[in-house]
């Protein structure tokens, strides 16, 4: 390692060091009770979290060799946050297998949103994205980088839904995760309830849906809501909402709902008429 | 393992039997020569392999759970291809992971299109996506599955670009690389010269594309050029062809490629009018 002029850098050799337990075997903690922590991966979501006004950076894991070219990021970064840097075999034997990327780093809420707090901050001409059992950490992390992508307000989800703070879905997101404000709880039926409340017009995006998202209008406040695939929206749910489908093959109707999501806000966003 | 009447199925107890030497550690095998072969999973894709005329089938890998659900596949499937059934302990022990899908085939091309014979067959409103030093086979598989969607006639692709029929990206395309027709051949250069003289007009999707893809008007031979992440598209085709950018935030002008060309192709396809 080529000697640091920054104090917050401390080299560590032993991966058994006390102060690198939360990286290790990221793999699995990812699956258990992590009280409000992530961990950002890369550094394109470094730069996201480090600049986020809602989440706090506990600590930084870096490969020895990247360090040099991480002299933005430290600038960025809080004098009291302690960059721990390794060789690579220390890297690989903290993680658990082959950790390529070489930048971690500890993230944390400094709060929660609740999807009323979202809803009371919501533009005049909101745009909500609202996901049910959304189960997939790929597909959240792609929904947040088209929702970031195309300017959607927040993402609100069912607490069936998965965790958007998933190590997975932070880096799919390349960081949106930390940049599109979310929430998640309760049942899609109070969601919808609220979104309804607060002057919102769900369109339920349905293989099955009655219209065409080519010939849907855009409204005032609107709300795209997307259902796990597989199973998709519950039908108690379609029965009384607005249903849209992308029109597309009926012998490989069959579209990713990220993909779909991508779809459907390129129409109902403010870019659509672009 | 329940006896089945099926006079093709049979059943391996021993992973090293020298039958199910095309499956042995297929993760590895993915990445080496396979003299046109590949390996087909789950019962979707399944489906697509026998029923396409472009393919053939050496043989089944059946977990014996999971043999009874497969007696409509096994009728499609003609009488000399033998089903090998095992344990999930010899499944395991023969694919070097747990795998979970428990239904695989080898698969094999009865025949190869090339850029020529795809162009010459396309109908006379004809649109092909065309892919530039495409390297990841999610962004591979899923742009497949978006292209069997739309009804794209052909996907054609430059030598540079990751092979379809590698087993992760048959498995995201969800069968569609076993549908639509792709040729994958030479550089991208002489890829668009033959579109031309066969009078196609090429629109290059790049965040820099001159031509908004909402006011780009459809003509009636298109192909839609997409680069590969991160560098995208070399400057000097950007700089002869068509350009046209999907609007998006200033401040996060990142959708990833496959997204993109579900989007452009909602926009292009035959689709886009309904």
């Amino acid at each position: 390692m080529t000697a640091s002029p920054d104090q917050r850098v401390i080299r560590i050799d032993d991966p058994r060091d006390d102060r690198l337990a939360p990286y290790r075997d990221v793999r699995e903690r990812d699956l258990v009770g992590r009280e409000g922590r992530f961990i950002a991966e890369g550094k394109v979501v470094l730069n996201v979290l480090l600049t986020s006004p809602h989440f706090a950076t506990d600590s930084l894991l870096v490969l020895e060799n990247r360090l040099s070219g991480l002299s933005e990021q430290l600038k960025l970064c809080p004098p009291d946050v302690p960059v721990y840097c390794v060789s690579r075999e220390t890297m690989d034997a903290i993680a658990g297998f082959p950790m390529h990327r070489g930048i971690l780093a500890i993230g944390r809420r400094s709060g929660q949103h609740t999807v009323d707090t979202l809803l009371a901050a919501m533009p005049e001409h909101g745009l909500a994205v609202v996901l049910c059992g959304l189960s997939n950490h790929d597909n959240m992390g792609s929904i947040f980088r088209n929702a970031a992508a195309f300017e959607a307000d927040c993402i609100l989800m069912d607490e069936t839904s998965c965790d958007p703070l998933y190590r997975k879905a932070i880096r799919v997101s390349v960081g949106a995760a930390l940049k599109v404000p979310f929430a998640r709880e309760g049942s899609i039926e109070a969601l919808v309830s609220k979104l309804q409340r607060a002057g919102y017009t769900t369109f339920a995006l349905s293989p099955s849906g009655k219209t065409s998202i080519n010939a849907a209008e855009p409204v005032q406040r609107t709300a795209l809501l997307l259902g796990t695939e597989g199973e998709g929206l519950p039908k108690a749910l379609l029965d009384r909402l607005q249903t849209v489908q992308i029109p597309m093959s009926k012998s490989f109707d069959s579209l990713n709902v990220a993909t779909a999501s991508g779809i459907a806000l390129a129409r109902f966003s403010r870019f659509s008429g672009l």
